[in-house]
């Protein structure tokens, strides 16, 4: 495995061996596997979870890290290329890139989406630019419309959990004060079709994911036996549920427009996952969140703080299915 | 060992013991005791010495480390229980804490008092909070009225002196431009006390530290053999003292009220650390100071760069003190 | 060695002996050369190589480091003596760089020229006061008139290259969005000198480096059997040169009149590096910078993305000259 972009570049068997890779690092520590290696990792957006567990992820094998912040501490850095540099940015990706890769063995980067153009942010341009850039194994640490760190963490998350791979698996809109990336609404439903799951995306009008990531989820389905679908209606998309997958974004038929998506969103301020949601669900019916997550805003402290959420195992197994993709990367 | 919270959560035996374990380990170096452990560190506040010697002293028992600062490459975080969280805080310590634990071995934080509302700030409210979410081992790295790491160097900082157990310890207020948090003072207080010290408190009508603090000061001196008193009087506080530890702090009579704050502090520009101090104290007086501290404000050069000034002593023994601490947290 | 401050300090052997070491380190990894050392790096500016090189050159020798930035998780730092500290700066170097140095092995420091006082910045006071206030092994970051680093990067890329030892070294002044400091020209044009290079400096009127600068440089070129001369003439410069390194400065005859500046530099719009520029150079004329660069606006994207362009190679220099420079500090 030479870059970790996608989990659609892997076979559904390639995600379980990854999986259980993981699952063997967890029962049977190797903390000298990755002696010597260096990670770097390029952050031009905000994290936690993706910061650290990284780092101590790499640590847990031996190995070790270093982290670039563009804007904090260093150059803010141009993406898009032939432009003439006389604004913000005094250093170039076609050069950060390469230099950053030359003094590591394994290069992680985050880039979100821009939210401007639709169809430039589904083309993932700059980050495939960036991805091109880097001579050595490359980590997708969440980009414009992907998060497959997030999306594996949740697969396992389900297997610990002993979802069924058929099992149903809805993916819910949630209110947000302002739009975000599709990153994660994208990840976990392809994620979740790959797996073979019964998956019903659930989201109020002009929220419907742009088609080209409902297609790639509908081929994943096809591939894996699973069915992909979408609705507006709780009551129907629950019943009988196995996962509730809450995630914040941006409407897609105003992107970039952000005086139209307000407008848009602002009656939409009940979409708050209470435990009245629920109702029609299995009664083992599992919340997931990627987190961040806005208490009471997006997700009710009731079901954060009760037996269905699952949102510290998911960020927990975030560095645990993160040792495998950086041992398969470094070690082979 | 489990937390490292307050001094006062342990006799003044087990100090010693503590401040034992820091000599033995200068001593003789243990470069791979801690080999495998991560320390996770969560600022919420800047931070020079403790952000350096708590990574410095991991390294040198041949453990890791990674650090979080939210407003600086990471999510805000809300701190308030059964908060909406439509404001500019993305996350809540409510997943960051167990989080971060996940991917540690042991987890500092940083939270300073918000100076708003003294008796909130003295119950350490949202500290405890924090602390009280992680189920790894846990060092308070300055919380809104401690600072025991502090305390702790500047424990081992007189016994490196020889200073007496029963010798003169004078707190002064020093001037500052703005109101400081309690929590240096308060841990410096207490540590003196429970050191079995003849301790004084020397500050400007409008600056007595809160009762509460006092007390348990008063109680630790009861247990150790030592006093605890309090004076406006320069002269008498530093007849025949062993030690003048300076400290900026706000008024608690005015505390989250800042205009007021400032009218009282104004014609206090003359609390500032002279030479001219020390001239009724034991002539091998030494002056203490937790740093940073501003130069010619609060303390003048002569202090400082005179025979008299142990900063960089205590500041060193930061590192010594906390590798005792984070050894005692992950090896017992 | 005890201190990397700057390349003067060293005769040409020294430096030769210093690039073989890099070049063993390279061919003959010691990953447990360093094991136990730790390195402080202190950045009062931004970076993005020196940042992520010199930790992971630590790593690859088996060695760790932390990373301190006032004003970015930590407090702001004074640099003035005497100062009364009543303004942003919590905290004074006199203070800050011991205690740091307490807790390392080596420390390096990067402070960039404050740019109002020419004859301050040639002195460098402020960085040498803070050189002088550490007791253990010091690297040079970049300050005000040097970069020692990226010098001898510079120098080993040109071994790389087989670029002789007399070949002919064009420096152009390339025009910028604002006044830069004179770090790397100084540097760049000193090792050149020291390498017995034939030396040209090209730069329009109002550019000229400052004369102690020149003259240092001369004396250098003197002691190597190099020449240093200056011209505003491109063909000139350029007919038969064998490297073309270009940097973007400020203009010593305007020094901290940021409105002269100004004036003078807006007409120099065109001083980009093209294609056109090597036409008199020899064919394989090489293209070197230290990046950042501003890409079609300091150099055009046909020469950085062209067979001519070197600047990443220079850049993983930096790492392999670094790690030799720590071997020396740290392990003699």
């Amino acid at each position: 495995m030479h870059r970790f972009l996608d989990l659609a570049d892997f076979s559904r068997d390639q995600v379980a061996d990854l999986i259980d890779l993981a699952r063997r690092l967890q029962e049977h520590p190797e903390p000298h596997a990755l002696a010597g290696k260096i990670l770097g990792l390029l952050f031009m957006n905000p994290s936690l979870r993706t910061l650290s567990s990284f780092q101590a992820g790499m640590m847990r094998l031996g190995g070790t890290s270093f982290v670039v912040t563009p804007g904090q501490g260093t150059w803010n850095v141009e993406t898009r290329d032939g432009t003439v540099m006389n604004g913000g940015a005094a250093e170039h990706v076609r050069e950060a890139i390469p230099v950053l890769a030359s003094y590591c063995d394994a290069l992680g980067l985050r880039a979100f989406a821009e939210g401007k153009d639709l169809a430039a942010d589904l083309a993932e341009t700059p980050f495939n630019l960036m991805a091109n850039l880097c001579p050595k194994p490359f980590v997708n640490l969440e980009s414009a419309v992907n998060h497959p760190c997030q999306a594996l963490a949740d697969w396992k998350t389900m297997d610990d959990l002993h979802v069924p791979r058929a099992g149903k698996f809805v993916l819910s809109w949630v209110y947000h004060p302002r739009a975000l990336p599709l990153a994660v609404p994208a990840a976990a439903l392809h994620m979740a079709a790959q797996r073979g799951m019964e998956v019903v995306v659930l989201r109020p009008d002009g929220y419907a994911l742009p088609e080209p990531i409902m297609a790639k989820a509908r081929a994943a389905a096809t591939a894996s036996g699973g069915t992909v679908s979408e609705t507006t209606d709780r009551a129907t998309a629950l019943a009988g549920a196995h996962v509730l997958y809450a995630k914040e974004w941006g409407s897609p038929a105003c992107y970039g427009n952000a005086e139209a998506e307000a407008a848009l969103r602002q009656p939409l301020v009940d979409w708050r996952v209470q435990e009245s949601w629920f109702a029609g669900a299995r009664p083992d019916c599992h919340f997931m969140h990627c987190l961040p997550v806005r208490r009471n805003v997006a997700v009710a402290d009731a079901v954060l703080d009760g037996p269905r959420s699952q949102v510290i195992r998911e960020a927990a197994n975030r560095m645990v299915v993160q040792m495998a993709v950086l041992y398969r990367l470094l070690k082979g």
